[in-house]
């Protein structure tokens, strides 16, 4: 069984390797090829020396190697991943900047900066699919690159290849806070997830299948629950939001209901440190160095202060149930097909699946909770035109799409923010010449 | 034929007489009873008698008087208008004071102040529609009322009268400066119209049944048409909006898609003016002055300042439409029953609607466009949350509704503002004591 | 203002001819051109003729003329009607006689039959469409042929021209009907319609804008009001099917309801008189001697034995209507936009709509009542069946077809039935070749 | 842990005594009390004794008691399981000798017969479930009594107790059919189901995750396999049907794909035979023979024949699953939720669900096949005016119940049935009278 990961030279690389190791009586990966673009070549040989060494430590039968060739590599691959990042974090830098820079929310994933993050993933991400529908049309194509949701709904209704599964690490990170916190094995929590990509809510904390949402709700009141990433700050949410929401948000609501008082802290931190890709920049060049050192065998605990960790357990246990059939319920993003009601049966959504060996297969979740069921709606109507923009490179489609973002909305500064993205990242949106 | 005007000492009452004198002989009212509330009364007797002098002047048969006896004025109506303010223009005051004091937009009917205003009116609207539902069941209640959606759905939802539609004269206003524009009869342009009350939209433009769509967003690029009511400021839309909208926007769509703007405009306004409720108070009472006048007997040309400009001759428009079965179409809130398919059966909408004796049937819109899609279904969300607070007096409610306000959003500030209302408002609002 | 009669020899031209000069001062048609096939040209000259000295008896200056060159008199129009019959009366003998020969319905549009003249009626439609797109682009297709529910909903899915309107005579009958038993003036009459061509209800019944649709109930029962068509037996309905019912039914719902009692009628009659296609080529025989005579110069009375009576009045009202953008409420069949929430928003449907110049707008009817809700949405996707069978010639399709449709179901009689007309219709159905 | 066995006097029981003592190591039931109506005890008896000495000879810690207090039994219980029969099996000759007679399918659990089923069994399970709901609320309802979707649908509407589930064994046999033929474990087939009790079809079959469909339309085609229940004839489906239709039917379709055949065989059964239930009568005669055999400590091989078997496999299987959270997928009858997503939320539909502590999470299965879609439809408006009937006992509304059973359909022929029952079934149908 051949794995192949693409974006290969990423510093996360190392954490999914362990992940394979660690599940290799269960999930026998016999070979492992990193691809990554030249650019990229010298990082991705550093990662796998690494993921070498790392192999040859833990005694398991997994050839590795790496390469610039896409095409040879995905050559009967059963599993492809993808976690690259069009233009690195430099772009991730102006992603950030711009945005900041006018007194808007700048960052990775939301806001403005998301919106370009799609702009320059989504016609990357289907040539790939473009090339495992024709080279192994049978392999499950793995995406973690962000925004996850939008990029994943993107494949799912333009691309020819329909095995495709996004992954998100946040209702993992929820589980296991949630886990720790109620002293309890995180294997025994199940949350009825629902919503969309980091506009995901947990409707529902059952342990052993007993319903403990209030007590949760407590807890997060009395913010004895964290469960942010390490790249968003968490400001605690109010007795009264909780109260009022009875839901379980996620840490990147906090842009959208708490967005004055993370934009001020935001822009405090990016007048003191640069923005979080210059930080990143700090921390990957640190990890490399680690990485080069001949004597290293395991992934390093410094990985962890990345942000984006656990994102390849996650990654790794659904490459894992998909192989043997499992019927485990996990939080993906797929194809909607009636779970949230209230939207169309091809959006993709981030809800709990049973993972069977022909795919993830969504749990309905009825009627959208009143409370959040406006706000998910206007969050998918911006994604799909997020999408459109994307694909037909329409300046008035990308303007829509600014206009529809929460973050964004007001059209006099939509239109400053657009256009000086747009000059920043020419170079990466071809579809816009 | 009897017509009730509840808020009959209010300032607009002259345009309402007006419009019945005008249309006396399609639409022969015979009698009209004022209704006020004892604060009220002397105000209703300032304009009872310029009515009585209007009509007598236009030599038309129809006897007018006033009362504070609300239910012995509602024997035998067939027409009942409500249009009236729960706390005056000094609780409007405290709906624009309070959130502009903490940089929000503070405003009559959109954002915190609508909210209030919708807390306030619908108990006392639903008490008047019980009444009319005992006294005369087969009156038609044509509300004025703001938020006239939001009020209206709170009626259709849980008023046993069902004879009830909201007016609004955004549309009518709408469709005569177009008209203007384009040197055109106003009879014959249709604008198809949909949407939510002051967050509707304007899809298509016909004349004469030719579609001049692109024509009218073309000058309102060149900014030739403004049709803003007197009560917003118009600040124009720029090309690169309308282009991407392909819609005509409303006024109130000001508060959304150019917030900043506005918010920096009624700030400056408020500093220089105070809030827009104390300019009305001066204009209300130089008004009243000039109706006092007994030389006076026709409706003064100053009214039309007053914002609320054709309110009335819509209002007289539509009851005589419903009288005589004309089949005319007209923009009116009514119950939604697929008009707007995104939306459910039971919402009120604005949108198009053929009259008829039975009450307006809506006109069928299809999908909603992709660029307003999320918004109008958030709105809606939003609206649904007022409602529902409106009539439990539950504080987490009316947190929610803050929450999911687009004006007020940010958790933070929705408490402080909230908490700061919900204070000054103490007296009208007896549910959420 | 030109008119293309497409299947101008028709026996029902000389009706279309009569409403054209009847209306000749709202509605100035100026040129009409017959067009038929070669073998339908003798039968042309006849009608034509008569039409000719019928515009002449009436002084109205129309210029007529026919021809079998299609694309020819297709340039210019402003509407094009088509009444036409694949295969001819012939045809439709065997959609008749074969059915009834396994003791099933045998119906010209309903059962086997009506889906056997949707096999050969849709790809003939669908070529006279793209010549109206090609040649004629703004004008207006008003199609009376059966089933034409069906035929115009291929039409707005398949064919490049959106300008299509289908028209039946029912609801017109059942309107004039009940106008008549009420003794109020038909257009004092206005019943709330709602769903699928000869599968249509009323729900309500209004004259001058009051509900009288008990009375009108209570009449049926009585057996007081008969709307059938001459085409149609009228068994009359029970009391107790029209006290559960609470609609009213229109005839064509007799074939459902009483299936038992219609068959049974039709094999009698069958036996007696051969099928209706027989009675009828005898009625049209005579009627085509009585066209012949140079003396006759109006519409002979002995038409309106034919079945069909007022379908060419309905038509006539609804061009008229078109032109003057007269926004009168008529009952056709256009896209559903919502106007029957529970169908598709782009499946056709028979109900009350506003005609304007741009086309007819249908009205919102809400929910669908429950007592029919399950037939209507059996219907549609029975429809829905048919129209994939007509444009595929596959033969598993039109099995499903017929299994869908209530008068065939069963899988045995199904394949039977269906092999026989498959061999029958041969000549005319090129797609399952 | 504490199981109460409602109409434990049925000759079934001995299964589900079987089931619970081969699942005691995982489901450790401790006991468990028959009940049965007074009527019922001495068959209760017989069967609790027979229930007693299986125990004992397995040597499982089981305490068995019986009793007619149902109130008492109630204490306490973990799990409630209804299999009850209102009028026994002669209320059923009659549901199935008068459509019979009338030349109409007769049928335990469709059509005619099983209208009355649900009319005679709803009310007497809502007052089970009251009981449940104040006695022991934490307890499941497990539901066998047919026709089980509609009764589950009806205890999920109209009773206070949320706690039902409904089973059915055709799925169960469908797949272990299907796992002899492939010679492959039950356990790796997994076939989704969609649809709704008695109408439920299979979309898809996989074995270990591999979709192997065409493989199992193959083998019905070739009639290799045959799931029927032995209280079904399986006459095969043709290959066209199997052809076009593209997906597994279940036994019961039969009756209404092949309806004439599926009724020439019940007549002629009927004659030779009598009624299904008579034949039954004779079968449970035996049985209970068989069960007074104070040597007898097994379930007897006869049992077989009786038609339900494995019913009461499936419902221990569930339950232990439930009790376990095992997260197993089975096929149960439970709320919609958005499973089918053109179906109500709260709509009892028949699909596959992961089962949990907190009960069936049903899994989203996307819009309906085309195929089907009218007919899923139509069925279910049908199951909802069988409950309206029942709960008001009104005639109209019943004989609408008839009016839309694809097997009665008729009107003049629904009357004459529908008064035959009402009279036959007085006794039982209080609600009626």
């Amino acid at each position: 069984m051949k794995l192949v990961i693409i974006g290969g030279g990423s510093s996360y690389t190392p954490e999914i390797i362990e992940g394979l190791i660690k599940r290799h009586s269960s999930f026998p990966v016999s070979t492992i090829v990193l691809v990554d673009i030249d650019e990229g070549y010298d990082k991705m040989t550093i990662v796998g020396e690494l993921a070498k060494r790392m192999i040859e430590a833990a005694g398991v039968p997994i050839a590795l190697s790496w390469t610039t060739n896409r095409k040879e590599a995905l050559k009967d691959a059963a599993f492809v991943s993808t976690q690259l990042r069009v233009g690195g974090l430099k772009a991730r830098e102006k992603d950030e900047r711009i945005p900041l820079s006018h007194g808007m929310i700048g960052q990775e994933t939301n806001g403005a900066g998301g919106i370009f993050k799609a702009f320059r993933t989504i016609p990357v991400l289907l040539d790939i699919a473009e090339d495992i529908h024709d080279i192994c049309p049978d392999a499950w194509m793995i995406n973690f690159t962000n925004p996850a949701g939008i990029v994943t709904e993107a494949l799912l209704k333009y691309s020819p290849h329909k095995k495709v599964i996004g992954v998100c690490n946040i209702p993992f990170n929820m589980q296991h806070s949630i886990a720790e916190v109620l002293e309890v094995d995180p294997s025994s929590v199940r949350i009825e997830f629902v919503g969309l990509n980091h506009f995901v809510y947990g409707k529902k904390v059952f342990v052993d299948g007993m319903d403990r949402t209030q007590e949760v709700l407590d807890r997060l009141i009395e913010q004895v629950v964290n469960y942010s990433p390490a790249n968003i700050v968490s400001l605690g949410w109010t007795e009264t939001f909780l109260k009022s929401l009875q839901l379980l948000p996620n840490p990147y609501h906090q842009y959208y209901y708490k967005q004055e008082a993370m934009l001020a802290k935001d822009l405090q931190s990016y007048e003191q440190n640069g923005t979080r890709s210059e930080v990143v920049q700090e921390v990957e060049h640190k990890l490399f160095e680690l990485y080069k050192q001949p004597t290293l065998h395991e992934k390093p605990k410094e990985l962890e202060d990345r942000g984006g960790a656990y994102y390849s357990d996650v990654a790794c246990s659904l490459m894992s149930a998909l192989y043997n059939d499992s019927h485990e319920i996990m939080t993906v993003n797929t194809l909607n097909q009636g779970a949230i009601r209230d939207l169309p049966l091809d959006s993709v959504v981030e809800v709990n699946c049973v993972i069977t060996k022909s795919g993830p297969m969504p749990l309905a979740t009825g009627a959208l909770p009143e409370q959040i069921k406006g706000d998910i709606l206007k969050m998918k109507a911006f994604e799909e035109q997020v999408i459109r923009a994307s694909l037909s490179g329409d300046y008035e489609e990308a303007f829509l799409a600014f206009l529809l973002n929460p973050l964004v909305g007001d059209e006099d500064r939509a239109k400053v923010v657009l256009d000086e993205l747009l000059i920043a990242h020419q170079a990466h949106l071809p579809q816009f010449n």
